[in-house]
């Protein structure tokens, strides 16, 4: 959290969860429902979320699947991340607002740890020297992960990232319960896989608990 | 240097210098002397070097001053050296090849630490982290800020790198000289104030005495 003086302190939450697994449109649903309730959430996304870091998302994600290593692929996404927490997320966690994000370190960590090599680590003291902010809150929309490929291939991919089969989307999504366990205190794992309604109203119920 | 089995090792020369010092003159007659003498030698530069690299390069070098910070900069910079080792220099290197470089991470060390902040530390940090490889031999060719100012000015700047005033080239020229102090195992200091042919036949004379 981050606050002024005499200012109540913003709130940074952040939606995890594999492709298709609802949690871009629980989002966007948390948002509208906090804005009915009279605060002024922003809604930003990873990659991207600054006019500097869509550019870099766009250099990042057209292309062939190898036209970056993993590392480089890695220093721009650190790249997009570091102008985002620059430009969008800090200026408004300082004015005391409810940020709310759409993928943020936690899809690093877990992409590039499933590619092995020792790439995790290089994650995390990326992190630790360029980055140093986790979110608040961190919900991840959790479900199988063959439920969560049917709706993404319905829906239409929007890049390479949702090019990849059901195996690696099985491994997705153990990485990220594997840092719901690592990051205990701001992970909340919700089942995703229910009507949408029935999953926002455990959004809003963990949500109205972190602002109680 | 880095070689297969039964193969010559490369070598790997970086040229540095204020703008308008004539480094990217002097790297242009060193190729075309050793192509002469039966070489092939790869003449790259940075940032750039590759073509991913080339597209980060004109991400961070168009635009406003401020459209990027220090540190998102060197995370651009860092990707594009990442870029540019894997697909240009290693490869040459593996292969035999003489690679001259138009800069290297000298020059974000020497940009960077004049910023201040603790900025020199973080650039060594990622270097140690992402990049790990340095030039065989380093040369500085040194002038007066005044002169190099000059010619630059005369030959009409590139982009914003070059629209510093006088009294930042002076820096800049300080940052170089105290970088060939700190690495003076690789770096060779070259007088680059006097006709560009007599400035050539030092460089020719120390790399023929790293080839010999």
């Amino acid at each position: 959290m981050s606050a002024g003086p005499g200012k109540k302190p913003g709130l940074f939450i952040s939606f995890e969860g594999i492709d298709g697994s609802g949690k871009s449109t629980q989002a966007r649903l948390l948002q509208e429902h906090l804005q009915k309730a009279g605060h002024e959430p922003v809604l930003t996304r990873e990659p991207g979320g600054s006019p500097g870091a869509e550019e870099i998302r766009a250099l990042v994600l057209n292309g062939a699947v190898d036209r970056w290593s993993p590392e480089t692929e890695l220093l721009l996404f650190t790249a997009a991340r570091r102008d985002h927490l620059e430009r969008t997320i800090r200026p408004a966690l300082a004015a005391g607002r409810i940020v709310i994000c759409d993928r943020f370190a936690d899809s690093t960590r877990m992409y590039q740890g499933l590619r092995g090599d020792g790439l995790r680590a290089q994650v995390d003291a990326l992190h630790d020297l360029m980055i140093r902010q986790e979110p608040d809150l961190t919900l991840l929309i959790d479900m199988e992960a063959g439920a969560g490929l049917a709706r993404a291939v319905q829906r239409g991919g929007e890049g390479r990232f949702e090019a990849f089969g059901a195996d690696l989307q099985v491994a997705m999504r153990q990485g990220f319960l594997a840092l719901a366990d690592e990051f205990p205190s701001r992970f909340r794992v919700i089942d995703g896989a229910r009507d949408i309604a029935d999953v926002a109203v455990d959004v809003r119920a963990i949500v109205a608990e972190r602002l109680a």
